[in-house]
């Protein structure tokens, strides 16, 4: 029986890989969406094509909270800064009568979201900051190969998006550079994109926090600080876009009003380009929200989509199924 | 004639592409700088290797001014500045009456020089902000094509050097990404790094000034403000390598104490590591220079070389050549 077992594996192999190429985006269901998606593609890709574009110049840039994988009901790096607060607290007794410290120590979080930018800045510098990046990056490691939502019980880097991780790995095989262009934290992000979506250190962009480089006991360190360098969300993200990149991209891909300014700056430059929104729309498989979500709301780049003509994904109906692990 | 002929090109292009191959580094003298170099490489790349490190972890980091390209007189995005200056200066009549600007004009290096770091931004804002990132491309475009070296009267780029060209190309074939640290601005050395040393713009780090997103007329623009935002040199350099690459280098390449922190970030941190100095000893065929000059002052990375074990190229004895066109 071997000989016809092999024989009869190799075909299922063969038949599978035909199928994969066949069907690039085998979670996406076949609508509008993945038809805009597939006809960008062949007309900045093909030979010949009015649309061609040269593979140097193929900058696809993923908002990461909500596009690539979920970002409710709080962002993970929030709850992040809140796990690590509560491993800090016995060091900082002074947080049990320090707003925003009780409110975060308590889970009091109506009024943590009440002390606004500036207290969600200063859990952030607590947290954040006061080691080396190296310190930093094992901590975070350390963290999320623990940590487990609430919903589905499983480690956060198994909440991203398969649809979106498939459209990463097609727009590479079609020789586009794919990059994170995030509001979150660059070097919250960095220590497990490359795994998750095969997206390397360097094509991350986020926020940041200033770094000291200092010599310790011979060996140079960068120390991370207590002060912002740079907010990549909203026109920030344009801005670190063309720091980090230094060129415009052709494709982008949000979720939320804090990337509104990165799809104006990709698509209304001249030239073919592509812009998409994904809508959450499925309470069932994942959340629903828009405009009038706490965190990734979508609303004026909801407006914005229909004129500009961006490819809006409707979560529920156009998706096959969410993530890998259904 | 004709198929002798070309019988005899053909074996004279052959031989060519296997003299290539047998010497990756035909414009370097068979001395302890190559031999450090094509032992470093091998010793990281070689399967079975003790020392061997992945594709993905082969950082190169290059210094530009003086390390790749000519910085003396004076580097040559000074001499873009003035130029520039002299350019806008009708705009600007106060500027006869105002120091730096009237130094600037008239020449006056030594006072120019007296103004200090401050007498200098003064001037790179006046010339380098005011204006969109595409504008500044094109003037930088502009200038470039236009502006000749006093001493070889040649284009800027021209004045590349040769061995470190080959050296780049020698590193990427062995599956390095080569990446250019500088404190020379971003913005000036992104229009031609590609076609000039092979590295796109979004593996350049340099100095930079703010940007601010506008919707111009309906358009996305970036707006250079005069506002410095980050300065790429000494212990910027680490930072700005970590800010953007999000991984240690594991090869540095200098020539001045503006890389002294780069080499040791780059070497210092355990695992075979490889650091260079260009040492500027050819009067002759391009500059000498060292411990006391004004800029590209190479003293303290001196003594360091010797302690840390990183390889001094001797530009005099090791380089067959400095420029493509000699």
């Amino acid at each position: 029986m071997l000989p016809a077992f092999s024989g009869a594996l190799f075909s299922a192999s063969a038949f599978a890989q035909t199928t994969a190429a066949a069907d690039p985006l085998p979670s996406w269901n076949d609508g509008a969406a993945t038809q805009a998606i597939l006809s960008f593609v062949a007309a900045v890709t093909g030979e010949g094509s009015p649309d061609f574009i040269p593979p140097a110049q193929r900058i696809a840039t993923f908002d990461n909270d909500g596009t690539l994988w979920v970002e409710q009901p709080i962002p993970v790096q929030l709850t992040f800064a809140l796990d690590r607060m509560k491993a800090m607290a016995p060091l900082h007794p002074e947080w049990k009568y320090t707003q925003p410290f009780k409110a975060a120590l308590e889970g009091d979080m109506k009024t943590l979201a009440a002390s606004g930018d500036h207290g969600l800045a200063e859990l952030v510098m607590a947290t954040h900051t006061g080691m080396t990046t190296e310190q930093f990056e094992k901590i975070v490691t350390d963290w999320l190969s623990k940590a487990r939502d609430a919903r589905w019980k499983r480690p956060y880097t198994d909440l991203a998006y398969q649809p979106m991780i498939e459209l990463l790995v097609y727009l590479r095989a079609n020789g586009f550079k794919t990059f994170i262009v995030s509001g979150g934290g660059i070097e919250f992000m960095r220590p497990w994109t490359e795994r998750v979506y095969g997206v390397p250190p360097e094509q991350v962009i986020g926020s940041s926090i200033k770094t000291r480089f200092q010599m310790r006991d011979g060996r140079p360190v960068l120390f991370r600080l207590p002060e912002l360098n740079f907010n990549d969300d909203k026109a920030g993200k344009p801005v670190g876009i063309n720091q980090h990149i230094g060129r415009r991209p052709i494709a982008a891909f949000g979720n939320s009003d804090g990337d509104l300014e990165m799809l104006q700056w990709t698509t209304m430059a001249g030239g073919r380009r592509f812009g998409l929104i994904v809508h959450h729309t499925d309470a069932e498989r994942e959340y629903a929200y828009d405009r009038n979500a706490s965190s990734g709301r979508l609303d004026k780049a909801l407006d914005a989509a229909t004129s500009n003509k961006w490819t809006v994904v409707d979560m529920k109906n156009d998706w096959k199924r969410i993530f890998a692990f259904e």
